[in-house]
């Protein structure tokens, strides 16, 4: 068997991998209303200061600071209304001493005013005279010109993932078009002469393709565009001209390798004729999926994860979404962690990093992580887990009743 | 002034709502290989067992347990090879007493075996004759018929967000369609004669309109589909009739409601002559955000946000994101949670939640908190900020130093 002869923890396979493989993030324009999630190519400036001139933070009056020096209930002063600032519109009118215009919440400030009185601190006596009832310093309920955002401001950097707030901003200074990562393309095929599509009626011997789906999934989730290349039979000649294909067209490649030791070792040949330098990395440190290749063919990576869906699933969270996030000139998402007591014992061995499919049960207002054990990591194992507990490299185990991180699974 | 007569915090708003709003999950068929993230309309169960035929778990031989018993590498059992089960089909042959079948990972068990004995712990002594070197147990190394789900359980709850391994085990059942909540469609309404569209430079007291994109985003992230019904200046009968419009074609209306209070009581009013009963509550205790309306339109839900975009992205987090959840039965996924320590003083008065916009940093291995104050909330506050620190309603402030929770903003 040629497997295994250097089997890796999933970091350094994945610095192995980055170490060789140079990324020169691509960049598209991408209307900024619909780049939610996506992230940024590049550091984005203000092409304007925002606001792009005095605005009231209040209703209320505009007037000159001076004019209201000792002002008070008991001892008001009186000012003159010359007009009231219409919103949307310059505001014409100029504020002299000793008088006052009516002036909206976000309305502008008019000429000569420097500061506004809350409507609620003044009393009108008529259409023409205004008293205020208490001091305004210079500046007071006004937002100066630039004081949100400076014209030429770094407003994000490059590699952030766009949040609504983001986008509402870029909008706000009129940045209506945004510099993106493209989407990385990723071919996906699955291998196996016992596969057959979902929607077909499995014959015996036969099981439905579950590899495609979950990772055409898992490419989503990390902004990619996934590209189903089908079901390919275990056959060397078929399998390459299938791969082939598949890597023209795309930015990464992920083959799900079948279960079988004469079947990975035949993908990992196909990757080898893919292009050079070949596999880089082949078997993981890991349980489950330790039988994943990380390779680089002709500038692009390629991944041959294990046929087993939860070790395919576990190994492509492992290398292939951070793989994915750095074509995007990021790192992934961090997930939501919760603690929890061991609801048994875990064993495992040294040397090896264990991945635990837990549920989640309360149990006297405590948070339990139950392990689901099985024989081999049945896809429904991952459908009933909540989250997963790692049990690190260099544990034999960990007893009930410790307290472990949960990285849940969400979304 | 006939606004905040009723303000209350905004778990009470959402609850007064919630009571007088009959929400009835209104479900379609998807292909599951595109229901990412989509919410399960009802219980999911599974129309077949899985495996439906037993398989072996390992490369190896497929034997009876009871032809092993007793073997070891110094007393090997012999057995003859009677042949291999190829992948994907129907095991044709029987292994009868004395004899062993080549069989792969995933391959069928053929009739007569119980049990697999590993490759590795077997010698080949020729073309027909195999050494057995440990002994194995029935069941050993098989996966019995729906050991992974059985016919007819329930794999998955109503009210589920549909996860990427969900997907792959709808999938492997011959679930190829699957019942899910319909996004809900929301109108979304900006408001100001000041406003103008992000594409038009702004005139002289003009700004761009953010709320629209922003709410679009929300919608949009928390599963719905944004309908932009454009700005409306602050005019009585274009609000109503554009209010209408939208909401004739969505399950829910938001309007983002303008800043001054003359166009706030507006917005009510034009709010009620929309259907009963009308505005249930005016105003949440909360700093930023307080004028926010939540109201019910015959058995729609409509909500007034603040014409402050960090007020109304404040507002739409606490009260619109869960009624787009309900919609669609389920409430809203968690957000990420860190601890830190404040870096400065936070005042608030009791009866008010506040919430802080904070930017986290590291200093000496330790995060730390830093509120962005600003005299307005301004929308480059939020940009800039990493989370938010909640201020609870009975408190009046929290000293520097403090450890709090941040939740992020993230996605």
């Amino acid at each position: 068997m040629t497997e295994f002869f250097n089997v890796m923890p999933p970091a350094q396979a994945l610095e192995t991998l980055f170490r060789r493989w140079t990324v020169a993030v691509q960049s598209e324009m991408v209307p900024t209303a619909e780049a939610l999630g996506r992230v940024t190519a590049g550091p984005v400036r203000s092409p304007i200061s925002l606001p792009a001139f005095p605005r009231s933070t209040v209703d209320g009056y505009a007037v000159r600071a001076a004019d209201t020096v000792g002002a008070s209930e008991g001892l008001p002063a009186y000012l003159t209304i010359v007009g009231e600032v219409p919103m949307g519109q310059r505001a014409t009118l100029t504020v002299g001493r000793g008088q006052a215009a009516i002036v909206h919440t976000g309305g502008m400030i008019p000429e000569g005013a420097d500061a506004v009185v809350m409507v609620e601190r003044t009393h009108r006596l008529d259409e023409r005279t205004l008293e205020v009832l208490r001091a305004v310093a210079v500046g007071e309920n006004v937002i100066q010109v630039g004081e949100d955002v400076q014209a030429g401001e770094e407003i994000l950097p490059a590699g952030h993932r766009l949040r609504p707030q983001d986008v509402g901003g870029l909008l706000g200074v009129g940045i209506t078009q945004v510099a993106v990562a493209r989407r990385p393309v990723v071919a996906i095929i699955a291998t196996g002469d016992e596969v057959v599509p979902p929607d077909r009626e499995p014959g015996p011997g036969q099981v439905r393709d579950i590899n495609s789906y979950t990772a055409e999934a898992m490419v989503r989730r990390a902004g990619g565009i996934p590209r189903l290349m089908g079901i390919v039979p275990d056959d060397f000649e078929a399998l390459l001209e299938r791969a082939r294909q598949g890597l023209a067209q795309a930015d990464m490649l992920v083959l799900s390798a079948g279960s079988s030791v004469s079947v990975r070792d035949m993908t990992s040949e196909v990757i080898n004729r893919l292009g050079a330098p070949g596999v880089l990395v082949h078997g993981l440190s890991i349980r489950p999926g330790k039988p994943t290749i990380l390779a680089l063919c002709d500038g692009k990576p390629v991944f041959g994860l294990p046929g087993n869906p939860v070790s395919a699933m576990v190994a492509f969270e492992l290398v292939v979404t951070p793989a994915l996030w750095r074509l995007q000139g990021t790192t992934p998402p961090e997930k939501r962690r919760v603690k929890a007591r061991l609801l048994r014992n875990l064993s495992s061995v040294a040397g090896r990093e264990d991945y635990v499919q837990v549920r989640l049960v309360e149990r006297e207002g405590e948070l339990w992580a139950d392990p689901i054990f099985g024989k081999s990591n049945l896809i429904f194992t991952l459908v009933r887990a909540d989250g997963v507990v790692r049990v690190p490299l260099d544990a034999t185990g960990i007893p009930a009743g410790e307290e472990v991180e949960v990285v849940l699974h969400e979304g």
